[in-house]
């Protein structure tokens, strides 16, 4: 092997979505870390072996794949299937092949990806546009419906799948088609050129990142451009929609919260990280903090969800969170750990980290069915009417249901959890100098590159998260003193350390274990046992109630765990008696009493239901919520009166 | 006058909106009650001082009044001012003109009303079908889009308004259009014709008031169809709304409970009344009891209004009642006052004369600003944020905003609020053999013909709903024993009727005075006082909340009362203080403790803010909110926890 070659092959091993050009961290690389499976290698796994087959049949099946064909054979119409954005979804899926192949070098992938290309690298045009619902014989012209179009917001989808060709090496070619794609929106969007937004961020996060991978200064100057002119009118508005709904109504670095559509606002949020970041400019990096402290603090659901509203898939205001109503769509789950990565990339601070495993736990790992073949859009933290059927054979209404669905009409959310899934574990370990950090906590080897090229292997030994224990063993390291970070979750009030030295109680927060050498082992207990957890008085939409946490994970009482003829509006749980575990749930104690009938819901004070029958029932994992059978569900618990 | 001048003059005087072709009982006429002010009277006078021609002045200058002259001059093209369903604003404007002919004979309204017929008029095609967004050069042919096109609602309220002036005698000559109007449907649409239905009901009551008006079972007949076709699946859904939301889900007589965009569910559920009366189709009847049995009980706010969600403008599930992004859309208000009133009719039932008053108090007088220029769209029952000043100038989005606004971009509540203020006093007194009933108490006259053709008049002498005494003299009677039926509210527990017998307690539900002759003088002594209103345990999004009333006006807490340096967030009621009057409102003791930041809304039990400074403040009545500027506001407020 070559020098050159070897250099490659450790530029693959190091692969990660996100590279900042500036700040003293980075992530694991797709092949520093190996799970030996456990919750999240068991997805990863679901996730190679079904979902990504499974979204490659759908968008073959609906003629999104075969848009492209048609641009290159010049037989585009009016007509044409799919969403206008359905091209982001193809995108996406390369990404997530892109990141397998980083992740395994699996052949399968390997073989489709060099397919998908191919048919992408035919619809490009000469001049290095690439979309297939504007611009050709019988469509409208490009770029001529900013508001709706999605053009821009395609694009940067290709230009985020490239750059996880181009880290991982894998095939197809997919990255000189994406530069020339890159090169076309620089032109027509440049400085003195065409002062337009896309109407859907994503196009400046694709920029900022293809930048950093090919080192094009180009791509970074247009990511700052598009997040500059953000917030200042450009849009027309959309029907009955506000301007904040694209986040057009206030510049990035003037607004205190985000707002309008959450996905919207956090593809944004992540590019305006990567802007601030790479060009040092510190005054928008701490008004993405500012918008993160008001936004996790007020707008935020327990499982890490963002977005209270259907109408908009968006924001609500400040303590407007109804468990019933949540949208919590599963993308703005995956938006929500891109900000928050980026975050602690830039600023190192625990709580990014914290809300990344609670949102990776209780929203990106709820969507996918068990055999990686259905998905949550939407997810509710409370189901008033057990769901039906899905369609198994057509697209589903996008947040309907109660029920996992194959396919949905506007099906953003499957491919955005097969990219998410492909790199969970480079979000699992950091390094930082002679420090390597541990962020997520998974059985499996930790072989990381520090940066003098030295490396270090790491052995972690858990069954996290239902067991707290995390054994880390130092299997090999340079012949000097590093150190070990542990995260500490902000939940774990009790943790201690075991090491050579002995028990020390540690604090949420970091843990940090100095002077690491090898064959060094530390064993970190995390208090995982279930907990009461109450929300913010502020939130009126749960006011008394309580829910129930199991280190890391959220749970849920379902219908399916009730005893018969107990209905889940009559439940009322007695937090007197605290909860106890039950395999990866818990074990509460409820008293049942059904509401008197009354012909108008409204009038003198109801009776206290404290009298009704006591049981104990399971509290699951929401994750697992509506993989039994359709249920009724609630993640917060109405509690009895305090006695 | 001749007997027949003399016959159209009392047909006149008993004019009212529904009259149904078989049942014993009918409401009075526009003729038959006159008002002294009031709370009643001041709306309907700032309705035909203000409203009326403010309705007109907008749709003046919006184009929409040009529309139907565009049609005439032949002058139409795909460019059209306006949404497809607003030809519909201009009849329910020409709807309230003639009702305020029949309250008033009012002159101003006659012009009007004349100038409106003819340009109306004008745009009729030969064969009776009058639209001005379908079916002409340019437009898209007739009834090519039933889902939205809303091309048989906006006939329906044609009818309506034709009902008007047929039966107050109103000038104009709208009838014969209507007719026509009327035969062209019944044509395109009837039996053995083209078995479509519209996307929005309306044309049912349409048709059925027509036929009874001018005796017409063809119309009634045609009603019938449209009504029992729905629930079939004969509309294709729209984009992502299921078929629930125009009620093509289930057949009207086999649903359990309203659902999906509440005007659609209740405008249809008015009209199957209609035709469950005039066919004597108990079955019919019993379903629509059902289905108001279980809205009313599980599906409707305190305030009577109904409508939980934005995103379909509809129902939510049972107990989906979240005060802040409660829709209740105004015109959900008048369509539940046309269900509510037209079961009255059909059973006699107080339950659902109790619920008008309710919803008069609470949505329809909540819309307009005192002054009559500006409405609500949307009523919800908790604004977190105060609202920003409102376009003047311009149409504003609907549902947004906290302030009353002047006109919308759908606009169907300004000309709804006029057409039903112009009528309130027709459903304050029906008539049922020799019993004269009191519905709704206001000052005033009640001059009513019995069915013989004897008269009764009645003075009643009120400070309702501010003081609870009401009065009743017989002015005059025929000579023989008559019965006064008082209505005694759901919430009027501790009631007393004061006769020449002397004082008797009185339930809630009808109070008899039974052989009441001229000068004969009654009582009814209603407990006014506030009072606090708890809501049913399963309504989880005011749990822990209680509501305070004051006889039948729900009040509410403005920032505008609060103590400077209070937050509304931070406002506890303590229950234990019962609320006394304050005016038309009530003062209640509240303590007010600013709740701990906290980065993330959730983890241990917060602190229960018993220990705030006590302030006593004021609640004032809800349909007066944000009268005074904008305000943040609860109906529903929290309370210390129970000491």
């Amino acid at each position: 092997m070559t020098h050159e070659l070897l250099d490659a092959a450790v530029g693959q091993a190091t692969a990660r979505p996100v590279v900042p050009a500036a700040g003293v961290r980075r992530g694991a690389g797709a092949g520093e870390v190996r799970l030996d499976g456990g919750f999240w290698g068991d997805l990863q796994g679901a996730n190679a072996r079904a979902s990504l087959r499974h979204c490659l049949t759908w968008m073959e099946r609906l003629g999104w794949l075969a848009n492209f064909d048609r641009v290159a054979e010049g037989a585009t119409g009016a007509e044409r299937p799919g969403w206008q954005f359905s091209d982001s979804e193809v995108y996406k899926l390369m990404e997530a092949l892109a990141w397998e192949y980083g992740r395994t070098g699996d052949a399968d992938a390997d073989g489709l990806l060099e397919e998908l290309t191919a048919r992408v690298a035919r619809a490009q045009d000469a001049d290095g546009y690439l979309n297939t619902c504007f611009g050709h014989a019988g469509q409208r012209p490009r770029y001529s419906d900013l508001e709706s179009g999605h053009e821009l917001y395609c694009t940067g989808h290709l230009l985020q799948a490239a750059v996880a060709v181009h880290r991982t090496g894998a095939p197809g070619g997919l990255v000189p088609i994406a530069r020339r794609a890159a090169d076309e929106v620089c032109r027509t969007f440049g400085a003195g050129a065409r002062e337009g937004i896309c109407g859907h961020p994503e196009i400046e996060v694709g920029l900022a990142e293809l930048g950093r991978a090919l080192d094009e200064p180009r791509y970074l100057e247009q990511a700052r451009l598009f997040v500059e002119r953000r917030g200042r009118g450009l849009l027309a508005p959309i029907a009955l929609l506000s301007p904040a709904y694209f986040q057009d109504d206030v510049p990035v670095r003037e607004a205190d919260a985000w707002r309008g559509h959450a996905v919207r606002a956090l593809y944004l949020t992540a590019a305006a990280v990567d802007v601030a970041v790479d060009t040092g400019d510190a005054e928008l990096l701490a008004a993405v903090e500012r918008q993160w402290e008001r936004s996790v603090g007020r707008r935020t659901y327990i499982t890490g969800g963002m977005g209270s509203r259907h109408q908009d898939e968006g924001f609500g205001e400040d303590w407007e969170l109804p468990p019933d109503r949540a949208y919590c769509e599963t993308c703005a789950g995956v938006a929500s750990v891109m900000v928050s990565w980026r975050l602690y990339l830039a600023t190192g601070d625990v709580r990014y980290a914290d809300l990344v495993e609670r949102t990776f736990y209780n929203v990106v790992a709820t969507s996918p069915r068990s055999d990686g073949r259905a998905f949550f859009y939407a997810n509710p933290l409370q189901q008033r009417v057990a769901g039906t059927d899905v369609l198994e054979d057509a697209e589903n209404a996008r947040a309907e249901g109660g029920v996992r669905a194959p396919w949905f009409d506007v099906s953003c959310c499957p491919t955005n959890v097969a990219r998410t899934l492909a790199t969970w574990h480079t979000y699992a370990a950091a390094v930082e100098g002679d420090t390597v950090s541990l962020l997520q906590y998974a059985a499996g080897e930790v072989d990381v590159e520090l940066p003098g090229g030295d490396r270090v292997v790491l052995r972690v030994t858990t069954g996290y998260p239902v067991d707290g224990d995390v054994a880390v063993e130092v299997v090999s390291a340079p012949d000097r003193p590093l150190t070990l970070r542990l995260r500490v979750p902000h939940w774990a009030s009790g943790a201690v350390l075991d090491t050579a030295d002995g028990t020390s109680a540690v604090e949420p927060g970091w843990a940090d274990v100095p002077d690491v050498v090898a064959g060094r082992r530390v064993t970190l207990r995390l208090p995982v046992e279930p907990r009461f957890t109450w929300p913010d008085p502020r939130i009126d939409a749960v006011r008394g109630c309580v829910a129930v946490e199991r280190g890391p994970v959220v749970l849920c009482l379902e219908s399916t765990d009730l005893p018969a003829g107990v209905g889940l509006d009559d439940v009322r749980l007695d937090a007197g008696v605290e909860p106890v575990t039950d395999g990866d749930g818990a074990r509460v104690r409820v008293r049942a009493t059904p509401a008197v009938e009354s012909p108008f819901p409204y009038g003198g004070r109801p009776a206290v239901a404290t009298a009704g029958d006591a049981h104990d029932v399971r509290m699951v994992p929401y994750h697992q919520w509506a993989e039994r059978e359709p249920s009724t569900m609630r993640v917060f618990v109405p509690t009895l009166p305090a006695s």
